[in-house]
């Protein structure tokens, strides 16, 4: 019994069988053999274990289909965020603040918003620092860098508008004003979508729901995912959501017929 | 006519006439004339051309009362918010987040709690970086200052938990698992509120609710206000909400009760 394979354990033999499985989608969908690629949660520490060094799904996309320029998409019904920076300090975030990736990540939520069938993306740019930096009084990035990556946008023809106070864009995109925005890090874009997505139930001391999807732009191929963890505690009880899972194979099978 | 108060309009003598009665009603509050205080928004370029020259009611209270540990708390129905820092750069706001001024916080935060009648207020403190700093993979600030801070109010029998990753935290408090949040940055506590709390209409062009609270803790009197600004434009017109100023006075009474 011992080289059975255990679901909801941390082993190399589940992270090895987890990343043949990510390496083979992505082989079909190179050669076009499907259309499009959905993942579910990956444990980090099995697929090392298996000797396999990656942070995640997302870099191991990256590696397979020789991806430079990429960055998450998260969405929650009409809510869409995309980041400058995910998994780096904040401090390091600040730092990654430059026009020349600013301007990458406006054109790749354009690229997103069209792929969903949205002919002319309004693209909400968030500032750095709170206000949006109330000019320069509270931190210069909006200026130096953000401005005239939005400028350049402009002039490409992409409907790009900011940058917007951080703390009333979000509420903005929700009720409909922008088809998307870029945020400046990771929490900046995570935490709106998931006040809105997580809820969690105090009476039974877990989250009722977590409806978020997790997509990858930048790929050669579509790839959606959940936009939660493994989750293990959950293995076998059948008390995990497919909300999740669902809304992710939905989106990706929007994103294959535009 | 040139010498009548106009409102919806920038001026000296409007910033002049807020500037008074502000300070009137600090002093009336010192002086236990009156059991606390709500403020509406100001505008700071009309009290700066009278000559007074603060960046908001904050800091006029601050200076009034001789205040030097005091900090802005956001409320909206069961989501409460502290901040470590407010008005400053995100860089200059990873520099604050320093192991003494977390813990004031949290004290300020357990006190206000204690106040709107909340006997053992359990509050959740946020991380600084994205998964609250994965073990210091991204960021060491939740490590060096954040746990330090939490162990030591811990010590004072304060129930304080985290650093929790800033993305889970606030869905966890609106579902009812913390009275309060500390924030370590402006936006990380303002975007969850007004996500919840501000509701855009999208045919009308506006806001159709913007229904937040604002608290400042730490001054020997009680003050809340409303969590908007001036909106001149809809000066006369019947256009604008009052929701946020009933909270905010429902507040001032909820505190004054305790």
């Amino acid at each position: 019994m011992s080289t059975k394979l255990q679901y909801g354990k941390v082993s190399a033999m589940s992270g090895h069988a987890a990343f043949e499985a990510i390496t083979k989608v992505i082989e079909l969908a190179q050669k076009k053999e499907i259309d499009a690629t959905v993942t579910g949660p990956i444990n980090k520490e099995s697929i090392n274990l298996a000797g396999h060094h990656y942070s995640g799904h997302t870099e191991i996309y990256a590696h397979y289909t020789n991806t430079e320029d990429y960055t998450m998409m998260l969405a929650h019904e009409n809510l869409r965020v995309v980041h400058v920076s995910t998994h780096v300090s904040l401090k390091e975030a600040c730092q990654r603040v430059r026009k020349d990736r600013v301007l990458k990540v406006i054109k790749l939520a354009w690229e997103a918003c069209r792929k969903i069938g949205i002919a002319d993306p309004r693209i909400g740019v968030a500032g750095l620092n709170p206000h949006a930096g109330e000019s320069g009084m509270f931190g210069r990035e909006e200026i130096d860098e953000i401005i005239p990556a939005i400028e350049e946008a402009k002039a490409l023809n992409i409907n790009a508008d900011g940058p917007i106070p951080p703390d009333s864009l979000f509420s903005k995109a929700k009720g409909g004003l922008y088809d998307i925005v870029v945020a400046m890090y990771h929490d900046q874009g995570h935490i709106p979508l998931k006040v809105v997505g997580f809820n969690w139930n105090e009476q039974k001391q877990k989250w009722d729901s977590i409806s978020g999807v997790n997509i990858t732009l930048g790929l050669p191929i579509i790839r959606s995912s959940v936009d939660h963890g493994t989750a293990f505690g959950k293995a076998g009880k059948g008390t995990a959501s497919e909300l999740s899972l669902v809304h992710a194979i939905e989106y990706a099978v929007k994103m294959t017929r535009n």
